[in-house]
């Protein structure tokens, strides 16, 4: 039977700024990915967080950013592969201590924002970002984008990887993301965007932007957490999915 | 055999700012109370400090502070229980994950500064940090001022604790600090500072204030990092207290 | 004519996280108090909102606060009279660059949060945030609760002062706010709160806790900015004052 | 009569973490560049440095960073034109304050770090900045690298500029500074650092590390502010400057 895991990124919420989707979000999804204070999220929201996901059965995921909360982790920054090691250890840790006291445990690591994308290109960031992981512990798995250096990466040091597809962006001949300052980057239609997911999951394939047909291996769908539209998307890429025969449910460590 | 811990605030650099310091003093103390990023420290401090201290067999302790960079941790802020604890378990998580990754182990928390003078006479607080410790992990070591409210607290939850004392403070009457507001708080003469040590470590008591004998139970001695006159004092204090033929080491969990 | 003025704190968005009522509300009051980026806010935004507030012809005030954006500036934090001044200037400071820049100018200086509340009761705090205040324009107006320690400190420099108070809140005999610790603090009913408003106004009294008919100057009303209540709130109130035959406008330099 | 100006980077002490060459080296230069707070620099450091350089006679200058205090502004953020201007207004209006209190004036702005390295080469970017600071004072001078896209944006926008040469580090065929990572990029040789200064600042003009003769434009002279060397090296300089019948002085607006 074939599987795939939904997972969205989480616990993004700081302060006095409220995140409301999170608790209506975990009903339909597997894995949460949880800000760790440097891009977003604080201890207040972690713990908060990490309890509904404990709740809810849903898989807990550090997803640690480069630490510029004013840009929300989103702007690209020049750091040396020892400091991507480090945030990513520190991220990671202050994480796990909010799932142990929860009575829960780390399942797996996603990283944010802008160290995602320069990790999806960048060999030697994409393998400090691993080392961090694996330091931390071995049995965590890397969620990482599919066709991506991070996935290379953690595969060379022996960890566990998740293969991360996209329900509204577009693909290229190579398998990878069509770039956002490219005018078809998006797909905006919702039923364009479910039919994409469907074959992606049930083939392994996904149609490019050339109108080639690529191979996507996906084990983890990541579906959007702010905006109007995120929670009923959510519930209808859930059910759809379902309605397909696919069991929805999280790589486990 | 009578021993005493000499431990001390550690990893209190930042960024650029450097704590030429700590790397010597490694070798007169035997616990570190390493920041963990709230009130000093940062992620590649914190890795290296904590990699120095198992080099040099230090016992790793987490040093929690209130989130206060430009106060050093050091001003009072009107936090709630449950940020106090929340507080308290992200930032041991965090260097948790370094001790680990450096082959070490967690040993021991101590709160820092404004976090630790709060705690010690608020016995809602210093629950709410003991819980977080236990939270954690239930055989980690909770250091704190002797006679305060923190031990109280800590044991009443099943804790192992350190009970501290200091070198260049005086006492009071019922054996809590004399407060740094008041003319006669610190003790400035070293011998004077040296005997005061000594008679409270081998006979568990010092004289107070007003020249009374006040019972004193010290199983580690807080030793001040910074300063031109830390290094040298830590030597002095580590060689009299051998030579008085006391074991100087860690508690261990 | 009786004249009010509405003030209400804005660009307490930051980064990514937005505060949508912001530009609706303008057109409702005639005074904005800016945050500044200690407790709320960033460059972003502070330009963004001094520019609707020139555009609006919405008198600009800065609103400092304590650095503690986590905690909204809402956390008590033990500050030096010093430290007040300091961070006071640099947030005024930076405030008024971007009115430079936008062609507008700062017309007045209203604490926020713990900051505020610490000033009501804070003679020598209060004192420390009018200098501040002065020493970088001392036709500056200085915004402050009603019958408070901020009133007396900024007349005692010479500064202009405007009188705050509130429509949600009620009163107790000596002509200060009941603290909201106690359970008759807040006035829930709408029309109970305009009415109170409306006596203060063009009475300059206001019924206490006690049923004691109390003294109280009003020359600025605050309005809250957030929640779904506050515009038809904000749209309601405008229009009872111009109703009676009230002017509404900002006190100006 | 030929002039120079000697401009230091100061007030990049942060909290607890101490800057103590500043007040020495004051004796030396003519022109302060001081930390906003961004990447160095804090409201009471800002106060302090700000004070010492009106008691001294400085130049007052702004020097605005990137917001990364850990990386010290050093290292490359993507930030867009926008947010260059709208940081650079913030911080110049924040210093602005300081200056205006303690009864100074600001004259000119050097950006920092990594701000004032990706300015240099980029336009759009160097613009904004130069829009910035036009925008708050039209006559404040705006310091940059010589041979740089940050003097031409500042001159195309009507400011004037002061051309910014380095006494440690050797120039390129066209007259730019050799990169960092090339092995011949710094001077270590005092004398020879000495002898470079004075044929830039007498003969405007430098040998380049291909042994080329290469005009050179210098208003002002960067001196390091850290470091051991730094504060005998500032002495000699401007022993060695004045021998030479040179004036030091800063531009003033």
């Amino acid at each position: 039977m074939i599987s795939i895991d939904l997972n969205c990124d989480m616990g993004e919420a700081f302060g006095n700024y409220a995140m409301p989707n999170d608790a209506i979000l975990m009903d339909y999804i597997t894995s949460a990915n949880i800000a760790c204070g440097y891009h977003a999220g604080d201890a207040a929201v972690m713990q908060q967080t990490v309890s509904l996901a404990v709740q809810k059965g849903v898989a807990i995921g550090a997803h640690p950013g480069l630490q510029d909360l004013q840009g929300f982790g989103r702007r690209e920054m020049k750091i040396s592969a020892d400091e991507a090691y480090q945030i990513t250890l520190y991220q990671i840790g202050a994480l796990a201590g909010f799932a142990q006291a929860a009575g829960g445990k780390l399942n797996h690591v996603k990283p944010h924002g802008a160290l995602y994308n320069m990790a999806a290109k960048d060999a030697a960031l994409a393998k400090a970002l691993a080392r961090g992981v694996k330091d931390f512990d071995a049995d965590l798995i890397f969620y990482g984008l599919a066709n991506s250096e991070m996935l290379t990466a953690a595969q060379s040091l022996g960890l566990k990887t998740a293969s991360e597809v996209f329900a509204d962006r577009t693909y290229q001949d190579d398998g990878t993301l069509t770039p956002r300052s490219q005018p078809n980057a998006m797909i905006t239609d919702e039923e364009a965007s479910i039919a994409q997911v469907l074959r992606i999951v049930t083939q392994s394939e996904v149609v490019s932007v050339t109108g080639k047909i690529v191979k996507l291996n996906a084990d983890t769908l990541c579906l959007h957490g702010d905006g109007a539209h995120a929670v009923p998307f959510a519930k209808k890429i859930n059910e759809r999915l379902k309605a397909e025969g696919l069991t929805i449910k999280a790589p486990r460590i």
